[in-house]
């Protein structure tokens, strides 16, 4: 129900054009786009660079997207759109708080991983200078993991399995701050080598055990 | 005895010129360059409209610095060497482990507002497109709050302050995660819309209490 809610209220940055056109030439824009604002950032990428390298004349780009900005946003907001389904089935899928935050860590790398573009993008968006840009974006999306999270451990509170002292808001809080870096740390290489220089070359060959050890820390920060 | 080994290897962005060159000089190109950094963001800054807004002709700017990435450089490594200055003085200020973190928590928002601009520019430098950036600062800096963190995670396992079964590294890489971002969202405005989600309008009106929590979240980790 969840994800038809937000299915529904789906901002949308392309033109109608965008979803006239072939499904090859959408891949093909949005993969070429991708690419370039991920390894450029938002700044130094050129509309013009993207539509040359798609294969697509400017006026057909300009035709599916208002603007630069508008290209940009629609990819991010695809990326956003991913994080939450696979964010609301943990929810879903999770017995409990610690079962919850453990396959959130899980996911925080893989997800990473798999879309290491689409995190690097994500990055560039929480700069100072993307600002204007961000605050485009759902307000609604970025409420799912707060909600998500600060409502299983409130669960868990009534239920006794977490501490009647934890504040829920702040476990929240920190518990995504812990995420959101470890996630980064899989996308972007100034992270990947602060994360090396806190846990070292050794323990990062054992990426379950350094899961545990996080998921551990977190256990022991809300536990009864 | 460290501030002092730092300085010693201080590593150095700038060319001899600027050095020479008035006080008056230095600081009116720094100010304009960090005020362009912080709002634009590395990539849509020009070095030309940096030395026009500060007074200086081209000629002289790049008798100054190299190149538009020396000049970034210079600011990022100065804001660098003054958060690692605050975090040794915590350091060697501090009557235990608990007293410790609780510092840091406040000098990440001090820090932060403080030194907003220092702060956007930091964050910048974390994306990927500015990561060959990045590999050129001093990573003797770098290390600096692992091994504050670290190492005083340690002696407090060593005095029975802090539980054995707590791993110092990941205590230490969950800790500067949170605090990270807590000082972001003093100084980004993603940041700071992420954390009013999570904590409301009203929490924030008491940052004291706020602190206090994080406090708790990351005592009740790490205590025995």
């Amino acid at each position: 129900m969840t994800d038809r809610r937000i299915h529904k209220n789906k901002i949308k940055f392309h033109k109608d054009a965008f979803d006239k056109t072939s499904e090859e030439r959408r891949n093909s824009v949005l993969s070429i786009a991708l690419g370039e604002f991920a390894s450029k950032g938002y700044s130094a990428t050129s509309i013009n660079d993207i539509a040359r390298d798609a294969g697509v004349s400017i006026g057909a780009m300009y035709s599916y997207f208002a603007s630069k900005e508008d290209l940009f946003l629609t990819i991010v907001n695809e990326g956003h759109f991913l994080m939450v389904e696979i964010l609301s089935a943990i929810g879903e899928n999770s017995s409990d708080v610690f079962d919850c935050v453990k396959k959130m860590i899980t996911s925080s790398r893989t997800f990473a991983l798999e879309h290491t573009l689409l995190n690097q993008i994500y990055l560039d968006l929480t700069t100072q200078a993307l600002s204007p840009l961000a605050v485009r974006l759902s307000s609604e999306l970025e409420q799912v993991t707060p909600v998500l999270l600060s409502s299983i451990i409130d669960k868990a509170k009534a239920e006794g399995l977490v501490s009647e002292h934890v504040d829920a808001k702040m476990a929240s809080f920190c518990i995504d701050n812990i995420l959101m870096i470890y996630q980064f740390s899989f996308s972007s290489d100034y992270y990947k080598e602060r994360m090396r220089m806190y846990l070292g070359d050794e323990e990062l060959t054992d990426i379950e055990k350094v899961e545990a050890k996080m998921m551990q820390f977190i256990k022991r920060a809300i536990l009864l």
